[in-house]
């Protein structure tokens, strides 16, 4: 068994994004304070996101309207002025928001790269992930990049037979149980979870118990070594 | 010479998209009519998505976070009641729509499949996107789907090598002069120019002259047999 082709999550694995979405909602808080109060602020919010993820998919675009959504539930519809030109702000300050390669990532990107071949894969919005990793100076290290809709074992399967030589000789790794390791596993891959501080609650999952082919990092750092060990 | 690979452009080459979005523009005036005369909505909308497009790229949601920006600057930020939920519902709308192909498109991609390798090759939402080739019942026609964040030459490069032999042998199909056409002709595809009844104003340009790998069709359906005839 060898490893070609290793597959890297984008968001909260190679830079810093949740931590943003947090700032917002904190930002978001503030604004909505004289109408709602924090906890049944994000309490409402989370269920305007749950139910327009199959519309709106995932990214920035899609919370903006959802911030939006929930103020104007909130409000009865008459928000106060400046609030919702207040969210578009927020929302345009997200997609700019300049771009922080977590510790280790450039070192660990480069170590892998130099044996297989790394396959970015990830979520949200096209335009913005492109442009992210534009901005991170870390696209030269990929041989691919496959901005998805959806990370299910068939997305796996598909990606790692057509950038690699399928999943049975690819790794994944990334921060979301959910998205980047169950799935990953359930194609057939290999799958290294590095756990990110944060999480929002629509990624969150249980470890899988006593796998083979999953192990648990603290840090991107430990991958090239890990992936050493498996041949 | 040769064609082994066809592009074909999806919105308003497929099937109807324009007319979606033209009709909540009429619905956006009829929200407006107590604030803003059509003409002077229309301008500012357009002057707005202008500025919002290399942020919010192509698609349904920067559409609306457009429309409920527009609505902001124009009542000093004092919306009246309903007014942004009502802009929201319409973009909701927009993404739930029904997706209704264009005459002819079922035979002429049923012909073209059967010789040659077909590649859907369009902007927008990349969950949308995919959503309406799912429903539009034509994604078996497809051998693979590219949904891009900016259409230009490099782009067309990049998937005619990705999917088939090289620009060289492929042909590029779409409404758009200037997404589908020129940068595929710059790219040394063949181009053919299918026009809609309606255009975005950001998306017009004028045809190529003279051009020896250009044709302008009426219908898809004249498309099998054009490329036919170049051998």
């Amino acid at each position: 068994m060898r490893i070609t082709t290793v597959g890297l999550d984008a968001d909260d694995t190679l830079w810093h994004n949740e931590t943003i979405f947090r700032l917002t909602q904190d930002r978001f808080r503030a604004l909505m304070g004289e109408v709602a109060a924090p906890e049944e602020l994000d309490a409402r919010l989370a269920a305007v996101e749950r139910r327009n993820l199959a519309l709106y998919g995932y990214g920035v675009k899609g919370f903006t309207l959802s911030m939006i959504e929930t103020a104007m539930e909130l409000t009865g519809n008459e928000a106060p002025a400046r609030l919702v030109a207040d969210i578009l702000a927020a929302g345009r300050e997200m997609l700019a928001h300049p771009v922080e390669p977590l510790a280790g990532v450039d070192v660990a990107l480069s170590r892998l790269a130099e044996r297989y071949r790394l396959v970015l894969i990830t979520k949200g919005d096209l335009l913005h992930q492109e442009q992210k990793l534009a901005a991170s100076g870390l696209g030269d290290y990929f041989a691919a990049v496959e901005i998805v809709s959806e990370k299910d074992a068939s997305t796996y399967a598909r990606v790692f037979a057509r950038h690699g030589t399928g999943a049975a000789e690819a790794a994944m790794c990334g921060n979301s149980m959910k998205s980047d390791i169950l799935p990953a596993l359930a194609a057939g891959a290999f799958a290294a979870h590095v756990p990110y501080p944060l999480i929002w609650a629509h990624e969150a999952a249980d470890a899988p118990a006593g796998h083979a082919r999953f192990a648990e990092l603290a840090s991107i750092a430990d991958l090239p070594d890990w992936l050493g060990r498996l041949g």
